[in-house]
């Protein structure tokens, strides 16, 4: 099969986590790769910041370079693996190794997010492939489906459980009554959160894979910056246990959803704890797990499940892309490419249908239902379930709102913390993933 | 972005289920079709048996024909889309497609699981697109994640639920102590079985589909022929409770794996009812849902999910191939193909290694379970549990084994049929699922 053709040249910029897997792979599965992509793939170099640190793999001797600059450019380089990571010198080397004529692979969900549609449109320009599956979800197959298995659908509605830190801390709270400080430091023993967990935690990763999951399902540009962020340094032992007693769990979702506009539909897009029913699909994701749940017209309701992160599942990813890239490129196609066709509008946030669940310490006195409710009906909030809880300093009212603006939600909270009878409004958290 | 480009013509085979919401969604989203594809995408006409059949979808004027040889031979079509179902005159049409030069989408597992390589054969002799994603777990995209996204791992192992009849029948006798007929008598009534359910209940529709998925898995030629295949209208509901005690779930597995044979890895591809363990991801799924669980070296473990027929979702996943199929039309290219470089054997059942569950009524007398025991060491079976139940004429041993092929273990059972403390062996099934 492979006879008389030449073989692909890949560049690896970086040798970390990922990219040392990446190596390995390219080492170990070169026969099954070789027969898949119709000749052999071969290391041209791997580009790292210090020749001299310990790897994870062992990089075939004189491949190690700190000149990445230089890798790219050059011209026996036809494939090029971004796994470094961050803005720069990613962004520079990605746009270089495409000016150059090489195809590329990331998994780099920081610089897709913030500048996407300048590598995208920098691919197209050069009649090159940028494939970046790994930036979302690690090994889960979930944006070559969306962009191609679904590309005869209409998506509706993307969540997803993007972030393995967050949910093994979610989990851990829910599992076994831990505050959220307590679950974080078992998390980062485990390593399964960083020292500084600020961009797990505080919902920064998953507001990117977000925007990348939003501009896919919707043929849309969405960056980091059209999506709304909450994270779940907020979310309380009490909160979790709110959610057990609606059969429900909190999880940290990132959510695409098409939604009337006022110039058709339209694009909201956020990131923020929520409780799921515990019959949702979603909600059996447990530990580090990631899953993402579609829903779209025709197909109707598909989850995608499995590892999120990793070094060697990542590179599963990228490895997947890279078959692809080479085919592509040995035969002078490209992929779909990115598409903004639809250049639907992002809706902000406090236009957004969501719905609410608060719980209310308050007065334990007549009348204090009928308040609580005329507050919720002032601002045009109708009430789906009202549970009454505990008596004299315990009592307790848990409501969950029907769907309104989050602006009019948001608006009925701060209402109810400004009423007499109310002594604390202890937990406020958005209901996802049920059908009203 | 479609200027200048002259529309592709698709021909649509067959206009039931399926092929009625093709017909649908080809009118509906013709828009976002074209903007996917690069051009237009117009129905060149649709072959049925019967003209004057109502049908769930309006066909325009004039396309409808009962002549699908002519149609598919029309020099003006580029694509061909077949949803007839069975062998002939479904095989005949998409080789003559193929030779008239156009690419072709089917659904058709029974032609694909008997006589693949023919297809594929004349696929790559025309240069030409064969995808059939519908075919297996109708709207969940499986196929092209196997080919594609995982193109760069070694699989070895596949579980799937690819039957909704055979699994809703299960779920019910798990969910409600029913028995198989009265569930199979459910299904039948709320249209998940057919008035004859052979083809679902006893295996032969989850049999195409696991030879299918091995081929694509294991990059070898497996055909329903392949497979053994074992229905579930033996489960009884005394194996489900079996199950439910050993915190189980009884489900109809199509099963494809890698394992050591005489000359290197072979294939273990069957379908049979297995007990998994309720915590496994494949028990959480219910009703008429399908799921496919993929466990890959680097990735781990995966699992997608959703609807696995309808007629709405089946179309889906026609429509997304014929995206992709109509690009690479346009491009002059085709998608990476079907492969069977690696070539592997197909291991017998009977050296196929798995575990079973084995419920005995026993006499209540001393030394039962040294003589229990002492029939599975005969055949170097090694137990992993056993448990004693009841007294008396309820006297009762649930024995789980370790791995052994599944011929010793069928010697095992046949042995302890003929021993004297025997009454009953009143349950055997295979336990899959987890990890030893
Ligand atoms: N880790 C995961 O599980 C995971 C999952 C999904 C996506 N990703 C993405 O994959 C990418 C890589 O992540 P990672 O975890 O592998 O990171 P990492 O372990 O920190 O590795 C980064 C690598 O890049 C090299 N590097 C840094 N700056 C460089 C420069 N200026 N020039 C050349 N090389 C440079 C480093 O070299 P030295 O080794 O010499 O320091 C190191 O080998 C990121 O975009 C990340 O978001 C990671
Ligand atoms: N239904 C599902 O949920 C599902 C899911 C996955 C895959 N599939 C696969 O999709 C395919 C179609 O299934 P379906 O459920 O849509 O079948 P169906 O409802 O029975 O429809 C079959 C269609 O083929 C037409 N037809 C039959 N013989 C023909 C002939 N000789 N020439 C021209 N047209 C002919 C019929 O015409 P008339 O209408 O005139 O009788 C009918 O329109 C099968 O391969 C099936 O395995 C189905």
């Amino acid at each position: 099969m492979c006879e008389g053709q030449k073989p692909l040249k890949v560049a690896v910029l970086g040798c970390g986590s990922v990219g040392s897997q990446v190596v390995r792979l390219l080492t170990e599965q070169a026969g099954d790769l070789a027969a898949r992509v119709g000749t052999r793939v071969e290391l041209a170099g791997v580009a790292v910041r210090r020749i001299d640190a310990p790897r994870e793999v062992d990089v075939p001797e004189g491949l190690l370079t700190t000149d990445a600059a230089g890798l790219v450019s050059r011209d026996d380089v036809d494939l090029v693996i971004e796994v470094i990571g961050g803005i720069e010198p990613a962004r520079s080397l990605i746009l270089s190794a495409l000016e150059h004529g090489a195809s590329v692979v990331t998994a780099n969900k920081a610089l897709l997010a913030e500048d996407g549609p300048t590598l995208f449109e920098a691919a197209e320009k050069a009649g090159r492939d940028l494939y970046y599956e790994a930036a979302v979800a690690g090994a889960i197959p979930i944006l070559r489906p969306l962009r191609e298995s679904l590309a005869g659908d209409k998506v509706t509605r993307v969540l997803g459980i993007v972030n393995g830190t967050t949910n093994f801390i979610l989990d851990k709270m829910d599992s076994s009554g831990a505050g959220f400080a307590e679950a974080l430091e078992e998390a980062q023993e485990l390593g399964y959160a960083e020292a500084d967990p600020t961009a797990d935690v505080e919902g920064f990763d998953a507001a990117a894979k977000a925007a990348i999951l939003a501009s896919l399902a919707f043929h849309s540009r969405v960056t980091a910056a059209d999506v709304h962020r909450e994270g779940i340094s907020e979310v309380t032992a009490a909160d979790v246990q709110s959610a057990r007693e609606m059969n429900s769990v909190v999880k940290l979702l990132a959510i695409a959803e098409l939604r009337p506009g006022p110039d058709g539909d339209a694009v909201s897009v956020r990131v923020h704890p929520a409780m799921i029913p515990r019959s949702h699909p979603l909600a059996s994701v447990r530990e580090a797990y990631n899953a993402v749940f579609v829903e779209s017209e025709a197909a109707g309701q598909l989850m995608f499940y499995g590892p999120g992160a990793g070094g060697a599942p990542t590179a599963s990813a990228v490895l997947g892309d890279l078959v692809t890239v080479a085919r592509n490129h040995l035969a002078g196609t490209r992929g779909p490419g990115e598409s903004a066709y639809a250049d639907r509008a992002v809706l902000p946030m406090g236009e957004t249908r969501t719905r609410y669940h608060v719980a209310i310490d308050v007065d334990d006195r007549a009348g204090v239902l009928a308040s609580v409710a005329q507050a919720f009906a002032e601002h045009d909030v109708s009430i789906q379930t009202v549970r009454q809880e505990g008596r004299g300093d315990d009592a307790q009212l848990v409501v969950v709102s029907h769907e309104a603006t989050d602006a009019q939600l948001s608006a009925t909270v701060e209402h109810l913390r400004g009423m007499d009878i109310v002594r604390e409004v202890t937990s406020v958290m958005r209901v996802e993933g049920d059908t009203e």
